[in-house]
């Protein structure tokens, strides 16, 4: 019996493209004592996973580089089939680190590997989304790095991801003014419907001069997701004092280690020193960890968080032109999950 | 009667040349109700009065800029010789922001005048040095910013000036290993004279490989002083979630917003993203406060701190020249004053 499975074909050059993929058939893996067999549900497909993606991926282990020809790595959620471990049964929904696979075989000792818990009607997708690592990431962000305080001005880039969607909504559970930054104006929409007090688009020619209006005491908290000239904009804007919480940079992933000058290097060290900034950079489920899963889910059994997510049909076939997509101007709204398979 | 004072003549183009200033002779201030005339006996000279000479301070209220023809401002140790001000009588040691002048009027409600206070057997000098705003900025890295705790290793750079020589006995005094960084084979013999463990030449062609050797175990803090090429070598030695206080940048104080390519900011977003880095900008004043100067003057009474200060005779007239050297290769050890009279 064989399965679907997307293997890495070349390495991009800047963004990903459908071409650097390939779809194979391949035998369905067996499994060994404490081992489970599971069906993928759900594919997550995050930018942080382009940087893999390079020979030397940057800032990481060498061997964290995905190989030309191997399995694309990727969180999944899927169903217990088949069971070698007592922990498990046969039905059991799992998230886990895996591959771009039909099927996969699971050691229950991988870490991170845990069953599927949400609030009765939210979709087990959630838990590669607003009540996983992305949501971990935006509660790190917003209490635990931002320390973001009732009455506080909090800008926060990407509004309209993964990540930035939750963010924005912690940030009105903590009594802030939030304010997104998106692409375009329908995508300012669609950040405000979530609960964003206002959203500006970074494409509008007059972005400085708007942001500027729509924060006449400046900013307290910016969360940054994007770095380039979003947060050349923001900067001359915070407070003096204010914090930067560094989720990401998904203008930078696909460049190398510099880029063609001016450097502006000299000008972020200028901007820090004289509003006294503080920018620390961070990881969900390093700082979030368990306390970010328990709020989280709290707040989404409350109603008071409602996961973003935009779900794509099609089966595993489809990951290589999703995952692109991710990095074009029209990405989708919320978290991006990729539906393998219905449950049985 | 006059007195002798140094103007601006020019805007310095990079580094500040002793041509820039002007001397001026130019009648004694008189005094009003609430104002004391001071007669200067130290001249403090920083690095950061670079920042004023532009035509638009960068960061700063335009209004900050010297005027070309006005008095360089500074800060002062002096003493008391008339006084209209119940608080002051004549005699009286005070630091005051002031001007290279040989004498000042200063109202009494000057911010940040203070009498001095300092341990016996102190120069009265240090009030500008390692028992005031330089060592306020050195105690706010370490301690505050910085949380130097007792086992880490801590490195610093221009460790041979006026904060860096404060900072390397605080980390000593913390009970951290201490690593300096320091411009030729002389500075870093006088850096380790100072306490520190072991100080590095960044001149060195060997100087990353060495500095590497030097903490084999990582960086826990490194109290930023420089920017550019050594800065550059540190960050890769930091450790996960390592503590970067930023007191400023030497190296960037002579140049515009932007320098000629490639832009290095990538570079350092993504250091920063994959060993979740905390960097925060402070001022000694702003941060370390009245705390720091308390703890200072406890320290230099017990003898644990001592002040390193270059004195340099000459009076007022060689202030341009002074101050020109902080930026050259082969500037003063520790806090530089000018002597500009002795006490009557």
């Amino acid at each position: 019996m064989t399965m679907k499975q997307i293997t890495l074909r070349s390495r991009p050059v800047g963004s990903p493209e459908p071409g650097d993929f390939a779809l194979i058939e391949t035998p369905l893996p067996t499994i060994g004592e404490d081992q489970i067999l599971v069906r993928t549900l759900w594919l997550s497909l995050d930018p942080f996973m382009r940087l893999m993606l390079d020979e030397k991926p940057f800032g990481m282990a060498p061997e964290m580089a995905v190989p030309i020809g191997a399995p694309m790595p990727g969180s999944i959620v899927g169903e217990v089939i088949e069971t070698k471990s007592a922990a498990y049964a046969v039905g059991d929904l799992i998230e886990v680190r895996a591959s771009w696979s039909e099927y996969v075989a699971v050691s229950t000792a991988t870490p991170g590997l845990r069953k599927v818990c949400v609030p009765a009607g939210v979709s087990p997708s959630t838990t590669v989304g607003a009540l996983g690592m992305p949501g971990q990431t935006a509660y790190a962000g917003m209490v635990k790095v931002g320390r973001v305080a009732a009455g506080e001005t909090v800008v926060i880039s990407a509004a309209a991801g993964a990540v930035g969607t939750t963010a924005g909504q912690i940030g009105k559970i903590l009594g802030a003014r939030v304010i997104g930054i998106a692409g375009g104006p329908d995508k300012c929409a669609a950040v405000k419907a979530v609960g964003f007090d206002d959203c500006l688009d970074y494409r509008d020619p007059d972005f400085a001069s708007k942001l500027a209006a729509a924060v006449p005491e400046g900013i307290d908290v910016y969360f940054e997701n994007v770095g380039g000239d979003v947060t050349r904009g923001v900067l001359p804007l915070m407070k003096y004092g204010g914090r930067i919480p560094m989720c990401g940079f998904i203008s930078l992933y696909g460049e190398g280690e510099e880029s063609a000058g001016p450097d502006q290097l000299p000008w972020l060290l200028r901007m820090m020193m004289f509003k006294g900034l503080e920018m620390r950079a961070f990881t969900g489920a390093g700082v979030g960890g368990a306390e970010a899963l328990e709020k989280l889910g709290q707040w989404a059994a409350e109603g008071k968080l409602k996961p973003v997510e935009t779900r794509i049909e099609g089966g595993i076939a489809h990951a290589p032109l999703a995952f692109s997509g991710i990095f074009g101007p029209n990405r989708a709204l919320g978290k991006l999950v990729l539906k393998v398979a219905e449950p049985v």
